[in-house]
């Protein structure tokens, strides 16, 4: 396997286009055009595809997430249609039809081909409960199907207009070999806040990633190596504890690498592809959360089983308190001891032991052993907390189970950007 | 009931007393003694008293917590040692040993009677993971001994003495009547992080509050009184989400008002007093809580359960997206739902609603209603959510139970403030 550059498009058989179509101003009322980011964006596979996805366990689910479930049933899609600046979630009945209008309106725009509206699938990312100003968007769907191509610019262009609250685009690709057949993987995705994705199949995941590739792959064989790849990366990281009501991962396969068809994924090179694709994804989200200034890595083991593991690194990735010691660099072991004990988990406090980890580079240096504080000076362990990325060890020293999850700390700047000012509707996010 | 001047020391035969020993500074390392704000206490009464206990749920608990709770199976007790500035949390043997040694050197220094080291409880809050300092402890407890007196202002002392990031201290009392006679309870508490109290009797609350009372009362009609009055006080509020490893209520009661022996408290004058005062106390941790701006109270009705409406209350007093739009005084109610969303309660979202009313006055304006977004205009609603005080109004329309939660903002000042400065350790919280 090896990194390409481009995205979605590198993949045969995907064309990719943008615009702007003024999504978010029209949603909060006053507003300037300052900016014009774009905020609609078009996915489309040449030939129909095998298609699956994930999406948030949030019971306020957005429309676009009911519909995207709905299509997905038929295990197969063409075409994505994804707006920026509008979450359409909390919209009642009217939520409903303007996904559905979305839909349909983006299968006719994309006149190459007769499309079912039922193979495209609708996503929205933004401010949770305003009507989406459907005229706009109406505009913005005929105005970018004829944009559509196939180049990395293309690919950055789809990349950019999912983004809200990011400060850079999110993209990766990758090729391999499948039976001497070259493949492609290609991923963009968005999201910095609200972020602590809780995906599941058949229930749901705002961040939104959307993945293509040219392998072919039966649908049953997809949707298992994304949901093996998710549990490993988008299921693995938190931003701020927030899980969206938006959240979603699609991954569409159109097998024009023309490979003998995959039907098991196990162990297999797609597989390992798929995963690395996704956990670089979800990392980049996590070094992109709002006002992050430190990416830490939680190594939990020791565990009895992956769940406790699993409640564990939520539990550290999600106290405010951890969160602000991190931001200001302070090896404070101890409020993590405390975010361990009410996890849930019975933990037996003198088994744990604590310690801390340049970003893969050197010794543990441990300020908690065995239930009791080490000797290992303050100024060590603050010397290793005080870089930009660190690693954070803890063994609960009961199991063989082990987790890793990947978060941030908790700054200044995250309030800043998420207080918004109300009297400036263009400031006030999702 | 009325409420009077002072606190601990107002109800008859209960003095107090607090010094400065420099608990934190040796703590940490280097630092100065600027400030010298005291930081050990002792709360005595006269004569044995009835005592019951509330601690902390987290498994980490601290070395005070299990002796507190160790001592609190005799039902009675006479002396309380307190300090702030460290925790004596995950402090391994020795902590053990040195909150056992706390008690010792408390029942002894108080030369007044003979007092066996099992009526002295002990409480610590402060950085977790430090050794105590005992020297200095030891030095604290001698030396506040002959300084214990009943009056207002020693009570005042004791309060400060408990003060850890706490802006201003906390304390309350009430007079009311037991069969003509007068009886007293006085109470003080601190915390400001840190705070997300889940009190159990029989389990464990960096909550302090220390509640006094000259009621006679059996220590069982204590006990159940002290959980019903913690459950709608203490157990119904949350500054940042972070449970401590110290969290701590402990009553005395020392008989001395001489009214008939209490043994059943169910509707008495003295539940709604303590009620009252436990809920006076919770109020002011959430108003001090750290960098906070506004006070929200949270109202969930129509669940099917007071747990499911307690958990959908907790789900958002303890998002960082909700609270940081409260400090912007934006009127965000997505974000609400999308934490309710997130609870883990089954809601049916074409059934919520969701509205804010001013503190205690007004109508309330509904952002969202039976499912979709009503047309109150967005101003008036921020003219309420940009007050210093509000309620969050949220019907689940499934059920006929309610619930009532405290909470507050998340400011840059919090961030600011827990994270410290590493090179100044008297900078870093608990």
């Amino acid at each position: 396997m090896k990194k390409t550059s481009g995205s979605i498009c590198a993949p045969l058989g995907f064309r990719a286009g943008a615009v702007f179509c003024d999504i978010k101003r029209l949603g909060t009322g006053k507003g300037s055009e300052k900016g014009r980011k774009t905020d609609l964006a078009l996915i489309l596979s040449d030939v129909p595809a095998s298609a699956a996805g994930m999406f948030t366990q949030n019971r306020m689910r957005a429309a676009p997430v009911e519909l995207c479930e709905r299509h997905l049933r038929r295990d197969r899609a063409r075409l994505i249609v994804v707006n920026s600046g509008n979450a359409n979630a909390c919209t009642g009945a009217q939520g409903s039809r303007d996904a559905q209008r979305m839909a349909t309106l983006a299968a006719e725009a994309v006149r190459s081909d007769a499309i079912d509206p039922r193979d495209v699938l609708v996503c929205s990312t933004g401010r949770i409960g305003v009507p989406l100003p459907m005229q706009n968007v109406e505009r913005g769907i005929r105005f970018c199907a004829p944009l559509l191509a196939r180049s990395a610019e293309k690919g950055r262009a789809a990349a950019e207009a999912i983004m809200t609250s990011d400060t850079r685009r999110k993209e990766i690709a990758v090729e391999f070999k499948i039976a001497n057949r070259t493949v492609r993987i290609g991923g963009i995705c968005k999201g910095a806040g609200m972020i602590h994705p809780r995906l599941e199949i058949g229930k749901h995941a705002t961040m939104l990633a959307f993945i293509t590739t040219d392998a072919a792959i039966s649908a049953t064989a997809l949707r298992q190596a994304l949901k093996l790849a998710a549990e490993q990366s988008f299921n693995r990281i938190s931003v701020d504890g927030d899980t969206s009501t938006n959240d979603s991962v699609i991954i569409l396969a159109n097998g024009l690498a023309k490979n003998p068809k995959l039907h098991r994924i196990k162990r297999s090179s797609f597989q390992i592809a798929l995963n690395f694709v996704c956990l670089e994804l979800a990392k980049m989200m996590v070094r992109d959360g709002e006002g992050v200034t430190r990416f830490i890595t939680l190594n939990v083991r020791g565990a009895r089983r992956v769940g406790e593991a699993e409640k564990i690194a939520r539990s550290i990735a999600n106290s405010a308190l951890v969160k602000t010691s991190w931001c200001g660099g302070d090896p404070n072991w101890g409020r993590i001891l405390s975010a361990i004990g009410t996890s849930g988990v019975s933990v037996d406090q003198s088994r744990v032991s604590l310690g801390y980890r340049r970003a893969n580079k050197g010794a543990i240096l441990y300020g908690f052993r065995s239930g009791k504080p080490t000797n290992v000076l303050f100024s060590k362990l603050a010397a290793i907390t005080s870089q930009p990325e660190f690693e954070v060890h803890v063994n609960l020293g009961a199991g063989k189970t082990a987790t890793t999850f990947y978060t941030c700390d908790l700054t200044e700047n995250y309030v800043t950007f998420n207080k918004g000012d109300i009297t400036d509707p263009d400031s006030l996010g999702g």
